[in-house]
């Protein structure tokens, strides 16, 4: 199951799941070297490579981890993203193939013109775009973040694979060199041992030969014993021999102890300095041949993510503002002329009504002599009077017609649409606040509002009703009819404030 | 179905479909004012009232239509956003938990250190972010969005009663008016003709008179006939009494008829103007009524629908920052020094190896008095001249290392994760391009960059092992051992260059 018994590319299809090794379980075979070829290596040295191998060995599972992990997300989001970009899909073609299909379809494309019918159309055109580009979220998932993780697991596989072989490269080094260390000083102790051993050897002849010195003393004092001399002096001699021998011995056994002494100590200096060495810079760069690559392709990967959320996001921005600017362009009184000119036939004004005169009768205008002219003038008066009345009266309804329209206003164009106080995250895991609750959209608000704003509404309309305004008027006081008086009255102007 | 024969809170509950009517369809019942109430209305006008009505009516439906779409069409958006939200959620969470549920978790809680680790987890943040700000978009459209709507329908039928009635009394007036304008025609008319025929027999009265007055300048030549004086005399009296009193029943319907043609001048005129004003703005302002409102209401609701978006994008960005920061900060080289760290008692270097005497041997430094110095002095030129030669052959090695190195990490940092072309959508409605496709990710490229990338990895290691790249060399060959002799040959200096 572990990287060290399994080759790279069953690992990957396998899949099996990677548990870390824990640092105290058991050794890791095939990380080290066997114990038998370095028997002299001192234990915690040994057993500190191998816990470095474990080390190496636990990293590269947890990315491989790490790895699988991320695989197995992109996957099931990429899954996600086309569910998502499906269902969008589905509904924008549901209101389309509607709006195809209608019957009323030829008509519906005269609509188009119409102010609010375009912004459900943009609105419709965002819902197939964030379609498409959640299928492209899920097809860069798919088809390259997914495919750049495998190939990082290989990677990790494959560089811890080529770390450990020179890992154990430098670790035969370091054991060698260890392992040697205890050869030269077992060497230098030896003969050491041996050149001690010469030197008691040599200090035993030493004693001999003082020993012999010491009877030659007594030989002055006793010149008589004649005959003893020739055996004594032969004695001397071989002690002399015996003497020299061993001197030539222990110094030979001295230089080898010092040479070896030397060759322990360079040794022993150049051990340190391996191990060392070792620990200061080989294990970094080991832990380095097994990152190789590591972060730089998972940063990319990670990048390649981004950039797609990132596009992702500019294309619901341009979308998002195309309709804004159309929600911008929202205009009433445009679509008003829209629709009259599309029923110009409905809205056109009829001909005029022509004077039909009686068989004959040849007077077609007003006739303002006497005695007509009495009367008229008086009806002209008493409508001027009723005129002044009414401007008086007109001029206090306008006012508050202005005003209450402007309430009626105010209220149509509360900026109440701001709704970023929803999406503000706390830190914490609390559920999502209901943007409903508490806030401008809460049942008694919209009721209060609503009454209010039905209220004002129907105050502006019994002002804008005639009949409920002012009392209902005599056909033949009614303004058109005081227009024409006036215009054949000469001399007679009166200002009309046309409502 | 129609406006007119339901009512708004039916309208909306039922929630039929309301087919625009067609302009040349059946005429609308209750719209219009009774045909038998001003049976002198000319048809044209009649129709034209009627129409605009029906053009009104279908104004409005095709306004509920669309408010119908509209809020069906939220309705199941916020569902698709909740569907998503929920997928996001359990897919963060299945990470999450087993995160959590691992036994490894204290490890996995270290582990947050690391960049990469951190990377995940804030992908895995980033996801649940994502998740509660689709719920929100749900909870949006569906407690916001959807209430507005539904709002604005009801406004739609309440408005277009309420006009409906206000038209209906300008219609009244204006079939008032025009009815009026025949029956003073009418009135002139006959006026006009008992002018006329009280006019013949004021005429044939004179004739009569004239006849007379002949008759009288006979007399004057026959005056002889006497007797007949006193009768010729009445006649004449009679006839001048009858002229007189049809010259007064003339100048009688002479007047009235110049009344009433004055007052079918005035009501004609008066007519046309009412007509033309009710044409030119009381017809606009009537649509005006229909709309108040209309425009800024359903504005308000698509910028709620813009904000929700737009906030989601911003709450979007500000995590993908926050990923993308993370991954700026992958860091192979702080992330060694962390697992160095944390495993501080494998990497942490051993007792140095101390000098072990043996036998009370005083000596414990290297002794380079002849003889033994002329041999380390040689050793150390044969090192030293060594050591030249791998100082060539390393820097070198260290070239190429470098070349190597530089190549790979150029195709270890390529940019190659840019996806916007696979965003950049063509208006027309061609399927997604595969991100694969021809591009950076297609299988061939991958294939050859991957064989490119591992064989220069390979080159770089078989430079890293010193077994290879070098013979292997005598232990006592080596650089530490070169170090430690150059130190104890006093005068003698050596430059290395450490690996």
């Amino acid at each position: 199951m572990g990287i060290s018994s399994s080759s790279s590319v069953c690992f990957e299809l396998n899949g099996g799941r990677l548990a870390p090794r824990r640092l105290d379980g058991p050794p890791v075979c095939g990380c080290i070297l066997p114990c038998f070829l370095f028997p002299r290596v001192p234990p915690e040295i040994r057993t500190q490579l191998v816990e470095q191998f474990k080390c190496l060995e636990q990293q590269s599972e947890s990315r491989l981890q790490l790895l699988q992990d991320l695989q197995e997300f992109f996957r099931r989001k990429a899954e996600i993203e086309l569910e998502y970009s499906r269902s969008l899909e589905k509904l924008a073609e549901r209101f389309s193939s509607k709006i195809r299909g209608s019957r009323e379809h030829q008509f519906k494309k005269d609509q188009h013109l119409l102010s609010p019918v375009n912004c459900w159309y943009l609105v419709l055109t965002q819902t197939r775009r964030e379609s498409r580009d959640h299928a492209t979220l899920n097809d860069i998932f798919t088809n390259n973040v997914i495919v750049r993780l495998s190939q990082i697991s290989e990677d990790v596989i494959r560089l811890f694979k080529k770390s450990k072989e020179i890992g154990l490269q430098m670790h035969e080094e370091l054991l060698k060199v260890t392992n040697e260390l205890y050869t030269v000083m077992k060497t230098y102790h030896m003969y050491h041992a041996e050149s001690i051993s010469a030197e008691s050897k040599l200090k035993e002849a030493e004693k001999q030969e003082e020993k012999q010195f010491n009877k030659s003393g007594d030989v002055s004092v006793n010149l008589l014993r004649h005959e003893e001399r020739p055996q004594r002096r032969s004695s001397v001699k071989k002690i002399e021999k015996m003497k020299e021998k061993r001197q030539a011995k222990y110094s030979e056994n001295k230089l080898k102890c010092t040479k070896a002494r030397n060759d322990y100590l360079l040794n022993l200096a150049a051990t340190n300095a391996a191990v060392s060495k070792y620990y200061i810079h080989d294990v970094s760069d080991l832990i380095d041949c097994c990152d190789l690559g590591f972060h730089a392709s998972l940063a990319r990967t990670f990048r390649t993510y981004l950039s797609a959320e990132y596009n992702l996001e500019t294309s619901r921005h341009e979308g998002l503002d195309i309709i804004e600017n159309a929600v911008d362009n929202l205009d009433a009184r445009s679509d008003k002329h829209t629709i009259m000119d599309m029923c110009n036939q409905v809205f056109c004004p009829p001909l005029k009504f022509e004077f039909q005169p009686h068989m004959g009768d040849e007077v077609c205008q007003v006739s303002a002599q006497q005695p007509v002219q009495t009367e008229l003038l008086m009806r002209y008066h008493q409508l001027q009077s009723r005129l002044a009345t009414l401007k008086i009266e007109n001029e206090e309804v306008r006012k508050t017609l202005d005003a209450t329209m402007q309430t009626l206003q105010d209220m149509l164009t509360v900026e109440d649409f701001d709704v970023s106080d929803a999406f503000q995250h706390s830190r914490s895991t609390e559920s999502v606040k209901s943007a409903a609750s508490e806030t401008y959209m809460s049942k008694i608000n919209i009721a209060k509002r609503r009454a209010n704003q039905q209220e004002t509404e129907m105050f502006y309309f019994t002002l804008m009703d005639p009949s409920e305004a002012f009392p209902v008027l005599n056909p033949q006081l009614s303004l058109p009819f005081l227009v024409c008086t006036a215009k054949i009255c000469p001399g007679h102007r009166v200002e009309i404030n046309s409502h």
